[in-house]
């Protein structure tokens, strides 16, 4: 037991084990979060506890933890903690081995700056008002508005009801003189006394399946002044986003639920950025959202659970302003949130805020930019056109159905090479940590060096007849990274055979997408001058290591640019620039989406691609010089 | 002690005897309210209760209460229930006489009906959608805005984010049929499953100092489908409109307070009127709101403390929407509030519903509007040029600051006359019951009674010389109506020589208004082709006994029309007619806005028509033949 493992469970009523101590842990402020990959759905086995007292008081194993946990374990008193289910009062001892714990994610924030012409939607403006008289009479409306309009603006602004209601007190708190905030040239939101026209902020919030992001910025300097993010809250409810909006399917009440935690892990954000800021809640105006389709409903409080039937449609595809206060955001009550349009179903605001980010569409040259995520995204095109798609590439880049995968945090292997001389791997940790697991990254790197050293062949099968301490079969074949004698957890840390098939599928979705994309558009893929790579896993992989296992097409390495969080990017922009929220508005009338499902060609592209990194090695030049084509070939035999 | 005069109050804390009493008749169903004039302030004396047990849990008696209660009164038990304050725990029995009840006031809500053609701002349209495909997804949004198109709707409404939270269920729950509500062509406020066409409804309210009424309209049809009405919960807080704001000053809490209390009232209203006309309240789409501009202000949560101070600045004039639910009115939570605009700090939206509906700015002849009140509006014009001013009229048209005044209720004398030879009072009570006490029209009644026979001089002086038993100068000079023998009190029931000053203040208030509006139009009363009396006072008002008080010019009987509530007919109009909501805001940029204490004339009008019925008698030719000159020019010596 070591110090900050354990905590102590004490619940009189039927409860998942991971729910009790994510509540005391809350309670007791013991930082320990446990981490699910599955979505409590008892699958990926990564929530494993060890019940030191108090056995007692949880209901018996449970088939799925059989499944998952050997008899060594169970005797050992190993449970999974969202199957298992505490029944009884009083004191349940649980140890939280290091492998199973959330601990400080490597969660991407940064993104590239794309310059915008600086134009919020709100503006202060301080105003010295004309006091009425008996004989000019003159309501404080049109005190305001007079005051406006005297100093040169073109546009009356209607008061909104907020505004009114503070108008007649901040007049004579500020004796005569105001500060008025005004949305978009069309509402006044916001009355305050005396002079506050320097303090003007806004929140740019990225809301990711795995992680938010928020910015805090100042409007009138168009600059961040600071950033915080937070794994996404909703994940014990489903990993992915299918999973939480069949959650979500359940009942209006899981809705609510799931909106109720996005919505305060934001408004932690938003604290967060303004106390390291020194700015206050209510001195932000105004904020802007992306997130994908699903996030997006969630967000708002729409039932998304008919994006999950097919035709996939999403409630709306134009942005959305909603008031701050209507979606308990606390932020300025009387502010408005903007979200961001959705291009279809599964190309949500968060690819809009990655088009605006990259400017695709103000370039002549044709780019493609690729999103990897659970979903994967992905907009080909120029100014003259552009296309869109969505790939089901699941959370194996997020170290998802991985059998010793974990999230980018201190001691995932990031890095992985293999010496094809004796097949011993070299890998580098982040943090350089002792190796807990393989997060996203490590994992395309590890099945792109095994490609390359002949581990695996073109289908992905690992070559058992290889005399090899690494590469064992029992159970299933696999290939040792890392020894128990030299890790942080109690078991070899391997990439087994179902890994690799994982990233097979999770790959060839990405790749038979893009090129699904070409085909429409009627290009092939050395026309592509500029590959943006977006998203968290996109930023961190191996650009080589992609391409070797086929992700995305065999072009000079120098087109490919790391973008990083350019749905946040776009974010930040929407927040600074009314043009740029325009602009967004046409780029959804003028992205053309693509529903893989419904195309003809793609089953053929897509079973094609599954092969390392393609059937057709002619269509990855590069990759063929790198691989030991005799190997690569060979059927192997177990 | 009779049958539901008693009360038990049982409190531990200092609390007011008459807030005690309230809260333990809510609780106990008990049907009795104690009526109130001064707003609690021990002025009015009409709170009076008798103590029978338990007076030792009282504080001592107040200096305010032996202003009010006689010696042998005290020695009863009688104490102000505003005043005395229960301080100790235990049971205090304390009866309440009939005097100091509120018995189901009269209250008017019955006002000319002015004909609009209907055009509502909400209106329904039933859709049948087209379902989208995979080759053709459309957004749930679109589909329904391109069946807007389909139908031929030029407008594109925007949908509101209520709605769009509705959409995607109501589209599936309704099998791709569907009925939206659209408001001012502009947005789309509600998304319904199925064909709910025909149930579209609206609340037009007047909210009166005194009382509030509420209409339920059938929207389709433009009909009243029922009605009801309450005593403004606001009057323990503020018999006047002027207390109510000096409350409101005391601090923001007390401000929410009275908010919270009228949209109470509105609320029970609005199920009172829906339960009776078999309406759901979430069919009530819309709603229209008229009140003095306290009232307006005090509804929508703006503090109207500033009212109070010179200039007094309305904090807007022009008309407000907001959201029901912003206020809480529990119409459907997507319906928006339309709030008319305000002329003035004292000519309010109410004004401007009684210029509606009495069509002043559509007439070519010259009218005159008076909507007798505490306060009381006054709007002189013709389709050319409108001018408005309001009077301090005081509480006494409505029973206040009346010796025996009471509201119109059962049992109050509202109509006088006395026998010239004998100085013998006849009257008829309200629900012909014995008498309580005397309502305003009584009062003006009996003052024009009184002058007539030469009880009062012009001075309104009561001749304490005339041998008459009913003429008594003990404590001061009165004249006795009913023998306490007769009535249901236990005290005789007079009009004592204050009573008498009371009604000059107010009418002289009144026609000084008036004649101020004339002058600043260039007219004279004999060119008033038209004039509309409104409000409870003003058409239960004897007309010639108005005339003979001096309370307005002396014209032909068949100029003058009573027009009820006409704020309540106007707020009605609104609720039908976009184009009255125009008209409304065109009116209150058009009606010119007099204040009379800036006026140079006002106080020299104001002195000469203190005098019954004025100064200068030929202004009333129709008076001076009714009068005994003789004795109307008599200095009387007590």
């Amino acid at each position: 037991m070591t110090d900050g493992n354990v905590v102590f469970a004490d619940y009189g009523k039927t409860t998942q084990l991971a729910r009790g101590i994510s509540i005391l842990d809350a309670a007791k402020k013991v930082d320990i979060e446990i981490s699910a990959v599955c979505g409590g759905r008892g699958l990926c086995g990564k929530c494993r506890v060890v019940v030191k007292e108090g056995s007692q008081n949880l209901e018996e194993v449970s088939r799925l933890e059989t499944m998952s946990l050997s008899r060594e374990e169970l005797n050992a008193g190993y449970r999974l903690a969202c199957c298992a289910l505490l029944n009884r009062e009083g004191t349940t001892l649980v140890e939280v081995p290091p492998e199973s714990r959330v601990e400080q994610q490597r969660l991407l924030v940064a993104g590239i700056d794309t310059a915008v012409s600086r134009d919020p939607s709100v503006k202060k403006f301080l105003l010295h008002l004309t006091k009425p008289s008996l004989e000019n009479i003159k309501s404080d409306a049109e005190v305001l508005s007079d005051s406006l309009t005297a100093q040169g603006h073109t546009t009356r602004p209607e008061l909104s009801y907020d505004a009114l209601t503070q108008l007649p007190a901040a007049i004579r708190d500020g004796a005569w003189t105001v500060t008025v905030t005004v949305w978009d040239d069309e509402e006044i939101i916001c009355v305050e006394p005396g002079d506050t026209a320097n303090r003007i902020f806004g929140l740019a919030v990225d809301v990711g399946s795995t992680k938010i992001a928020a910015y805090l910025l100042n409007l009138n300097e168009g600059k961040v002044v600071a950033t915080a993010s937070a794994p996404n809250p909703q994940i014990p409810y489903g990993e992915d986003i299918i999973s939480r909006v069949s959650y979500v399917s359940k009942g209006e009440k899981n809705l609510r639920q799931l909106q109720g935690v996005v919505i305060a892990c934001i408004n932690k954000l938003l604290i967060d950025t303004c106390e390291s800021a020194n700015v206050k809640v209510s001195e932000v105006y105004d904020a802007v959202l992306v997130g994908n389709t699903v996030m997006h409903h969630i967000f708002l409080g729409i039932n998304p659970r008919f994006l999950a039937l097919s035709p996939y449609p999403p409630a709306i595809r134009s942005s959305v302003d909603v008031r701050a206060k209507d979606i308990g955001l606390r932020i300025n009550p009387a502010a408005g949130v903007y979200v961001l349009p959705n291009v279809a179903g599964f190309v949500g605001a968060d690819a809009v805020a990655d088009a605006l980010a990259t400017e695709i569409s103000k370039s002549k040259s044709l780019s493609i930019m690729i999103d990897v995520g659970t979903n994967t995204e992905i907009v080909l095109g120029n100014e003259k056109r552009m296309i869109s798609c969505s790939c089901a590439s699941g959370p194996a880049f997020e170290g998802g159905h991985i059998e010793y995968g974990m999230r980018a945090e201190p001691g995932a292997i990031e890095n992985v090479y293999v010496d094809p001389s004796n097949l011993e791997p070299g890998f580098k940790t982040i943090g350089d940590a002792r190796p807990r697991g393989i997060c996203g990254s490590g994992i395309v790197d590890a099945v792109a060096a095994m490609l390359k050293s002949g581990i695996i062949n073109k289908y992905g099968l690992i070559d058992a007849k290889l005399k090899n301490d690494r590469i064992r079969t029992d159970p299933i074949p696999q290939y040792v990274l890392s020894w128990e004698r030299d890790n942080d957890v109690r078991h070899d840390i391997s990439v087994t055979q179902l890994d690799v098939q994982e990233i097979q599928l999770a790959k060839a979705a990405i790749y038979s997408g893009a090129m699904i994309l070409m085909r429409h558009f009627g290009v092939q893929p050395s026309e592509i001058e500029h590959v943006f790579l977006a998203g968290a896993f996109g930023t961190y992989v191996d650009p080589q290591s992609a391409v070797i296992v086929g992700m995305y097409p065999d072009l000079p390495i120098e087109r490919v640019r790391f973008v990083g969080n350019a749905a946040g990017s776009g974010a930040r922009m929407a927040l600074l620039s009314r043009e740029v929220r325009k602009e967004s508005s046409r780029l959804v009338q003028d992205i053309e989406y693509v529903e893989l499902a419904a195309d003809r060609y793609f089953q053929r592209e897509f079973t094609e691609a599954l092969q390392l990194p393609h059937k057709d090695l002619t269509r990855f030049p590069t990759v063929a010089q790198l691989i030991n084509r005799e190997r690569w070939e060979r059927m192997t035999v177990r």
